[in-house]
């Protein structure tokens, strides 16, 4: 490599989460992103897979909890990994992660249970963006709003800074149904996926502008007195250089079922089916085992989940409700199920 | 015993079937008369100790499949059995137990696998109607119809023949919803239970007169070419000296996980649930594992049933197409869960 090759990217995947929305898929010491849910490796790999592009990326440095140590590296053999003490939100991890990197370098903050369809989109939009990260902006990537969904954050596009890349004006937390739908029909919002590009200083600075309990305690080797807050919250609603770079690369944070049937591909009945099973006039549902064989009959957009010790049955709309389940069996004390 | 003593009735228990309407717990090598649904036992040994009574009853006689000798043997080790090379309907296996015995004994037939709660009222309807099968009648049980259920036959009602017992004028197999209606209504129509007393020498009359073709085959060693008809079908429908003693003593013959929901004392919000389960909002469900933690929310009147190696999800008033389900695994050659 000459002095004047440019430095490469340095991919920051966040492997944290507890896991709990996609139970019983999902376990304490099998989240999310460790899952096979689709063809390719589970997500956290098909993550990794998205920046193995040595012309582009550094090997990434994985902040994952101390709990998935084995897991993460089973996965990621070659992984920088860097182990959080406890989860505290994504501020103080990505904080982690920018005090490991050097200052200049440029970090590509990724969520390792994400899915992106299409990685070589995704890949040009982040060429698009390096300009701007390595100008001291802090780029998010604004996905195309397919639907009033009231689960995700949006950003709203404000003027044009370059060709695709715009300043972000706004961030809104998941908003209600009526202004969701407003956004849709307006074309000025796009959801966040929890993407970001941006240089390491750019991110402490702005830490310690915006957020300088966190930075101190990320700094000073307090990890768990930090306050645990997402960088959405702590950095992105009140930095000042935020751009933002559309994109429409198949994304979905497969943050529920009613995400993952979405993201299934539904044949025509609008089933997605996955594992051992026999549907007789069943539409709309999402049924997957990992194990048993499952059997559904004039059922109508239900989840049915089963694994070898645990069966799930919940309205497609209400999938969101399983973390209440998970909370209640940790309130029975019913560890063998979490 | 002297010779004043009357002779003890034979009891004559029917346990064929292939239990394929309560799959996925029912399976060929364990039919629905050798699960344990309730508290007391299967009922396959519930029903041996409905007739254990020694002043009213012999050791009984138990017809079962040939597959199901162990079973049967584990569950009742006093009784006398006799095997059906395969299954070829009531009539014939009442036949054979019929020859089995003497002449003059009275037979109580008695299917296997169904529910009835108060035993001691049904061993007095079975004293009120001994003097009638005694004197050459065969004695139905009509069991109070409780709902216009087009699932069972229905028998109606005549002339008082004595305390407690009617001539039947008519049997009528699964009616239409509509007459099923009027029959409730009406009052004079009971549900037919499958449940019958008369002397064996009285059945084979009536069936050499009604079904010459399986009297001829089973009394002469040919049992596999007898027609596969129902005792109702080939002798009920049109002998002529037939009574029927109507009775309310908790009967269900659990013949769908609709009648297992209702058999099971629901609860207030009309969920019926069994083994290791959680139910958030979830109403007038028939939830049942005998492994599987079994999680259910905001979904109603579904039937959700996990084993080991199955699950099963299908709304309560269409629980009757489970055997649906099974044929499809048969077309399908899915032994391994039938």
């Amino acid at each position: 490599m000459t002095s004047d090759a440019p430095k490469p990217i340095v991919p920051v995947i966040l492997s944290g989460g507890s896991g709990t929305r996609l139970w019983p898929l999902s376990r304490r010491a099998r989240p999310k992103q460790l899952l096979e849910l689709f063809e390719g490796g589970s997500m956290l790999a098909q993550t990794a897979a998205r920046v193995d592009d040595a012309a582009l990326f550094a090997p990434p440095l994985v902040v994952a909890g101390a709990e998935q140590e084995g897991a993460v590296a089973a996965v990621l053999p070659g992984a920088r990994l860097i182990l959080e003490p406890q989860g505290r939100n994504t501020a103080p991890a990505i904080a982690l992660a920018a005090l490991a990197a050097a200052r200049d370098d440029v970090l590509l903050v990724l969520p390792s249970d994400h899915l992106i369809r299409d990685a070589e989109g995704f890949r040009d939009a982040v060429r698009r963006a390096l300009p701007f990260a390595q100008a001291g902006w802090i780029v998010t990537f604004g996905m195309k709003a397919e639907r009033a969904e009231t689960g995700y954050g949006y950003i709203e596009r404000g003027e044009a800074l370059g060709e695709g890349v715009f300043a972000a004006t706004r961030f809104v937390e998941k908003p209600d149904a009526a202004t969701a739908e407003i956004y849709v029909a307006g074309g000025a919002h796009d959801w966040n996926g929890g993407l970001f590009l941006m240089r390491a200083g750019t991110y402490l600075d702005a830490l310690a502008a915006h957020a300088p309990e966190i930075f101190a305690a990320v700094s000073e080797g307090r990890f768990e007195e930090a306050p645990a807050l997402s960088i959405d919250y702590a950095v992105m609603e009140k930095a000042d250089k935020v751009a933002v770079v559309p994109v429409a690369v198949g994304w979905s944070d497969i943050g529920s079922f009613e995400a993952l049937h979405l993201a299934c591909d539904p044949d025509a009945d609008g089933n997605a089916v996955a594992g051992a099973s026999l549907a007789l006039d069943a539409k709309g549902c999402l049924i997957r085992s990992e194990g048993p064989l499952v059997v559904a009959i004039g059922v109508e957009d239900l989840v049915i989940v089963a694994t070898d010790d645990a069966v799930l049955v919940v309205p497609r709309a209400q999938s969101q409700r399983v973390k209440d389940a998970v909370e209640a069996l940790k309130a029975e004390g019913e560890e063998r199920w979490i």
